[in-house]
């Protein structure tokens, strides 16, 4: 007899609600967050909503010394008609149980935690965000808790959702970043988690990320491990490029991150008719492109930011300046799009948004 | 002015010793442990030694989600004049800094440190087990604690010392194992983690080692990511092959962790006069080598087993046997003279132990 019923403690101290103009990303945490655990005979058991409070674990728990951990992101807005809305979040618990399998953690039943979810969200409808640009974030993370200093999947599991209000991406509206395509510093490779999300896929690209900030860049372009030749990712984002009228994005190779922000945008251009291709693309190509001034537009995909342009990639000793450093239009169009679609103020043509009534 | 003054809270309610003959990996701490905190306004601060108990942190704590962390192992003995001594342990501290630049984690003092390991071993010197082969397993950890979903270095860290009476890593004798050949799931490349003690490498490596379990196999040994061709390491150890009277050892890549029994073998082989070779070995180089009866000997080397002996290899479809599946000399000879130097019985030519007295 799995126990799958939720039980809800009701935080008795809620908090002040921030200044929705004052909201940084992923700081401040909502009244209640959703808890699950798991253990080898019971499997995942006790779902309960709690109030927000920190966590006690052993300090041998093994997520403090071998990193067994996934995690998803995903958003949660108030829509036109004031329900709570979300953009596919079935493709992130889907992704979830991906990231479980490849980091031998036991999966999670993805219907149940949509509908965990969505009651933690009901709660919580207070603290979404109604201002432009601004949105309730989600993340839903899993943690080995078994404490052993053996180097072997935990036999016990914690899976948490904690909420946090997050202001607008673009507080000064959408504008285009400079990107340093990195050299040396490899994110993933074939074989091994590029394609989960799990914590050291993260922290692993810090080096990288202050290199390129000491250098005056918002962001690194991965290369891929083998060659060290294609793209991969920019920062912890998809990439598309539009050369010649044509997108072209990474293929999913065993090392890049199948986003949903990337894999709704695919979808989005085919609808439109835009020629839109999952290929491998190399810099030396991009580079080519750019020298022939078919280069027009650049940006990276993910939850956090949507789309995000690129203006400048800096590779080597060269600077290729994208679309004057401006926003391309196809890439306008896509974010407008999304962001209308994900927010309830654009129709879903795509079934892709689930409201919470 | 920086607080370096350590604070010892001793535990009013010590545990009983757990029955040294039962003692297994990791499973069983001491009556404390060591703790410390940093921030970016006071660096390392708050020395402390207290009771060994649970830790209590925000959900939203970074550990949880992008992994920034890193850690150390090393083993305390009691020697025959009845003191604490420890192997090479600046070794460890060194590693443990490499390990926090690459994790984007600020270094720590690491005279200071081992000056309060001491301190921790003396308190707990009663728990270190005497009998042959076991030990006092020493952990080391320092995980990212800034309460924050953005994906940058923590502001804030802990770092901890908890220790672990350890049983005999052979309490039958030591005896040779069987590694399967990894050829898919890939441990590290060039500019990614694999010379850093940090989390995420060891849970990337379930997955394989799951594998290999099914397949009536110990461990794994790694490729290199790039080529799938070369040798890294075998499970989380260093490798170490005998081929017609040389003892070759990959060498260090920017992807294979450099052990400290890996170097102090290399050491004990050149005092010796034993042909030691550090450089690229690939798969077929060693298929070959035993195709010609001249692949002699095979162990990993760290610091859990200090030596393991390797009886079959398997590759693709082929089962390499190993010296009819029997501990070699050289592998005997090395595993007696490490744990005779580390636990005190042999004498100490290379000064590579320090006493607690």
């Amino acid at each position: 007899m799995i126990e799958t019923k939720l039980d809800i403690q009701e935080n008795p101290n809620k908090k002040a609600k921030p200044d929705p103009d004052k909201l940084q990303f992923g700081k401040t945490f909502t009244d209640h967050m959703f808890t699950m655990e798991y253990t080898r005979d019971k499997g995942w058991f006790q779902p309960q909503i709690v109030p927000y409070a920190p966590i006690t674990l052993e300090p041998a728990a093994m997520i403090f010394h071998y990193g067994q951990s996934v995690f998803e992101g995903l958003k949660a807005y108030i829509n036109t008609q004031g329900d709570v809305q979300l953009f596919r979040p079935e493709e992130n618990l889907k992704r979830l149980n991906r990231s479980n399998a490849r980091l031998s953690i036991p999966p999670v039943s993805e219907e149940l935690l949509l509908e965990y979810l969505k009651e933690l969200l009901s709660l919580e409808k207070d603290w979404i965000p109604r201002a432009e640009g601004t949105s309730l974030y989600i993340r839903p993370f899993i943690i080995a808790t078994e404490p052993s200093l053996s180097v072997a999947p935990s036999k016990s599991y914690k899976l948490m959702i904690v909420l946090a209000p997050v202001g607008s991406y673009y507080p000064e509206g959408i504008h285009p970043v400079s990107i340093q395509v990195e050299g040396h510093f490899t994110r993933a490779v074939r074989g091994g988690t590029g394609t989960a999300k799990t914590g050291g896929n993260y922290s692993g690209g810090y080096n990288a990320q202050e290199k390129a900030a000491d250098q005056g860049h918002a962001q690194v372009m991965w290369l891929d491990g083998v060659e060290k030749k294609y793209i991969e990712e920019v920062g912890s984002m998809n990439v598309f490029f539009k050369i010649d009228g044509q997108v072209i994005t990474p293929e999913l190779n065993d090392s890049i991150l199948e986003g949903v922000t990337r894999k709704s945008i695919i979808e989005l251009l085919k609808d439109w008719n835009v020629d839109v291709v999952e290929r491998k693309i190399s810099m030396q190509e991009l580079h080519q492109a750019y020298k022939d001034g078919i280069l027009e537009e650049a940006f990276g995909a993910g939850t956090a930011a949507v789309v995000s342009p690129i203006g400048e990639l800096s590779w080597d000793d060269e600077t290729l300046i994208i679309n004057g450093r401006q926003t391309g239009e196809l890439t306008k169009s896509l974010y407008t799009t999304l962001t209308g679609i994900q927010t309830g103020k654009l129709p879903d043509p795509f079934n892709w948004t689930v409201q919470i009534k």
